[in-house]
């Protein structure tokens, strides 16, 4: 490991809220350099006029986001809508890290991908969630690294353990709050503060949320067998964070010794996960700012379920700072660097 | 029904949420005025000082809350915490209207009584839920009146049509998010704005809120069979509102068009209950101040669920507005009298 | 008065929020009917899909906003983009009453509307401010009123009293928090809530605000002689609500007991403002979706400046319900028919 | 400078809000060492029960906060509520770094604290604001450091540069807005989520809060003269965060180009400080987490006055970042050292 060297990164969509949050956790990373920021429409501006907080980069004229526009990064990270990545990167040399923030390279199944966004698959990545069994291997060396979606992050991480460790049938329900910064900035009237201050709702309900094909992925490599997911997402009055509320049918002998150890035992040495002592239940406020999960689990035995909370920041842990938690996995890096371990709070 | 007849209330605990909900209600009513306010530990103050927003009761002296306190009043509304209640309406007479806005009377079950909140069981009143199959019956001409949990009103307005109607499997999954007022007026460090502002939490996980064998009485009801209940409540960054996410499995036969029919048809005549046009979800600013409810249905076969959205106000439908919803019905009042159709959004 | 008639009225910008907080108070009138809801862009849509509170008008078709469209009502509303109202009034029969909550005809001087909205100058209607002095007169039968703006409303309150007892210089500082629903419902991106939850902002600084004039029209009326005023107005997180804390230098003389009673003095008879009791502070909860207005006077003899913070609700007293207040006064109804008087809190 | 040294802090009031920052900047400080944790009733509990977002310490016990048990490290930092410092301090070494939070040593006059807090002044010390002209001379090697408050390091870091070049007359205007944090983490009523969420309030209005006195003593050294202050602070529903919006008459030849110029020179060199381009306006979520400040100034000709807006979080700059700031600067150390640049936003 070198770690005295230093990669040049380029952001495209760096206008955007994910591709802020890269911006923002480059300024504190000791090996990662912010060398460009790039962006479709809102090339020749300041970045300073779409990203206020970004001060330090406030003078950084935003560039287009053109292939070419991109060569001569060491690492390239896309924060573009789906569908826009593939054809970037097949222009980008071999050795440049691209890191894909959108959904063009999670999915495995092609058949999946044609279901839930349609057209042609560009094919798979892998899938940058290190938390995942044997997945730090894959992603090591690696070149080309998918960032898994922010309500799939939470959801993975949240049942992986007691799927893996046959806790539960295969059968999981899943009802997830989130941040508004999820749905991006495009200006629409749902998404006005004075639409969303004050008020829960749910969208997507019924089974027609693109992440859910990416969760049947995750939980059923971890079950190793089909798990049915039903998701439904919400959205509350805050602009980052996902408190994600899982659960699934007991299976015979799981009581909550055997629960808690399973989660004990699969994030004992992570980083970033963490199982809270019991009695203690995650809040998003924990996690705000910082690339780390809070994780808790319940038996209910009257319903007959396990119960399992988890807590991100749609944008660090769920965005950002697994791209970057990645990104330095694949460099060789120390796996922390430059991602902050303490939420901002209160 | 003699409408030009005018019943004076006595609200007591009128210096919590609920009771100074009552209030509100009570100043846009035609056939109830507010007659006097007790609190325990408030009395001789001000109601001002207490309740701001109920600027024309501001000066209004706030009077003890000893059963002799409240006598004399034609109703007189408990917002009180669970346990007091008994006593109190033990003392009043028989054709004295009274609600009470807490637990004491809503279980017919005094083992689960027992279990979910110890000591001796008080016996059931009337159970102020107008909507349910049957109930307007026992509330016309009632003079004990037990207003059901906000979590049970929304919970159970949301599933008991898929119940009754057989659409699902008595094994439902429900995770809602609630504004902090459910969590009362009590100062408490985990409730402060700095902790609640920006964060979405869970609590009472695994089956131990206390609303759980409520839901299990209600959906148990209308199911004509026991029901299982998953409940995990969320406490997110608003006042006021209550969305509840409820799921269970679908049984064979059931797809969206007797999905939406059953609920069409259980809630076509109700005057507060709306079921959405399809394709609109709820959102608890639609109904935020007022006594309505929406609601609605969606299919999902890949999960194998039907999902159940709804969306009431925990003040207003949710407690306070129920109380008066319930007491027009006990008074021989047009149901409606006196709660507003219309939320205060955005 | 014969308040036993009924009066239809026709509400423009239907769609919008100040639109849309006039059917709401209409829904809970009794003399005012809406009878129709108009809009540019929508027409052709279900009022519910636009506005999902106004459940009870959820199935109202928008109709065109052309002059012809708004004919036969007794009563129109326009609650559109200034410029638009004084071309469609002309076509209106003077004897409907023409309630405009635009800003095009509350400038009485031409000058000032040039400078500050450009182009000719439509000429000024009677101002719905009912609390001005003399200001009743003018408004009763009157079939043309111009709804003052929210900041105004509030400032005029805050300030008018201290002006026209000579307690202060006329040179007034005024800061004011809003809430965004102020900023209407066109989706900006600085309007997400994303961008405004969490935040406070400053916009318009330096004097460059539309709302600037119109107080100092309101303002120089009550002091009998031109004022000063500095005012920047601030972006909040919430949807509703203006707090505006304004100042002036205190004249020689001027102490808290001449401050208070000259408060006293011009509200104690208002149905509508409360000067609060010594020691407590307005706050925009306590008005919220009320027609209300909190209002505390302090003087700072350090400083030497007079304070005082008027909290109303931007949409209700500061638009729609000024609105309504008015028409009961033009159509000479109960001034407070209609208008809630007790805000939605907590 | 040598900065390969590492010193030990220990942190008292660490399960406050102001101390909870102290331990959430060390954690990315690469000199200071987070080495014990402190409070008075809480003694004896785990950190993370208490500071669930300092995940990375939540095994910490929280140790008693007696002189005794806070003996041994190179840096303490008092967070303590007023009054308790001073006897802390002088049972340590003299050249321990001891950095108070509180308020007992930033008044350098005696009568001026005997009138706002009462009691025996403890005397000042260095005043922990680099950015005031001479101050970091002050700082350099102190070995006890007096960190000013939230609102007068966002006050005078508005105004000071227009009053040090006579911009203005010394009559300053000030309205701040704060987020809740800045009334700390004891639970009271009016702190509740359900009460400040929605709502903006005023307080301490008239000139009663305590930090005006300090803000008097900073301005009028900047300005050479005797500075007076209208100060009136707001709640808004937010966690962090103050914009303070402040104002002065003009002075004879003060156009916009001399008020830029005067802030650009004043903050053209500073790490933290940053003028806004023209146009753009200050906003907490800018700076929320980090230690930087936004400002902007603007001229209103007709108001006759210079207006400038200034944010901060008030507990990164306001309270706990300022603190290590100066710290930095104490110790010989990079003065940005482990502070962050860039707010977690959106």
């Amino acid at each position: 490991m070198n770690t005295g060297q230093t990669w040049t990164v380029g952001v495209t969509g760096a206008t955007g809220y994910a591709g802020g949050e890269v911006v923002r956790l480059l300024a504190g990373h000791p090996h990662l350099r912010l060398a460009g920021v790039h962006a479709n429409s809102s090339a020749g501006r300041r970045l300073g006029e779409l990203q206020p907080h970004l001060l330090p980069f406030a003078d950084l004229e935003v560039r287009p986001s053109a292939p070419a526009d991109l060569a001569g990064y060491d690492v390239v990270v896309l924060a573009l809508p789906h569908g826009e990545s593939a054809a970037i990167a097949a222009q980008l040399p071999e050795d440049t890290l691209v890191i894909d923030c959108g959904a063009d390279h999670r999915l495995e199944d092609p058949a999946a991908w044609a279901r839930w966004y349609g057209g042609e698959h560009s094919g798979s990545w892998p899938y940058g969630l290190p938390e995942l069994a044997g997945q730090r291997e894959k992603l090591a060396g690696a070149r080309r690294i998918a960032v898994p979606g922010c309500y799939p992050t939470s959801v993975t991480l949240a049942m992986a353990p007691a799927l893996a460790a046959g806790l539960v049938e295969p059968d999981v329900v899943v009802v997830a709050a989130s941040g508004t910064s999820g749905a991006g900035k495009a200006a629409k009237p749902h998404l006005l503060g004075s639409e969303v201050m004050g008020s829960v709702s749910a969208y997507g309900v019924g089974g027609v949320h693109r992440h859910t094909p990416e969760m049947a992925q995750t939980l059923g490599a971890a079950a190793g067998q089909p798990v049915r997911i039903s998701f439904t997402p919400t959205l509350v009055p805050m602009s980052r964070g996902i408190l994600a509320t899982c659960s699934a049918p007991l299976r015979p002998g799981t009581d909550a010794g055997a629960a808690r150890a399973a989660y004990a035992e699969a994030y004992g040495d992570e980083p970033f996960v963490h199982l809270l002592p019991e009695g203690q239940w995650p809040t998003t406020a924990q996690v705000l700012g910082a690339n780390t999960v809070a994780v808790q689990v319940a038996v209910d035995p009257d319903a007959g379920r396990l119960v399992v909370v988890a807590a991100v920041d749609n944008l660090t842990k769920g965005t950002a700072g697994g791209a970057v938690q990645s990104a330095n996995i694949a460099l060789g890096l120390p796996e922390t660097a430059g991602l902050p371990l303490v939420g901002v709070a209160p």
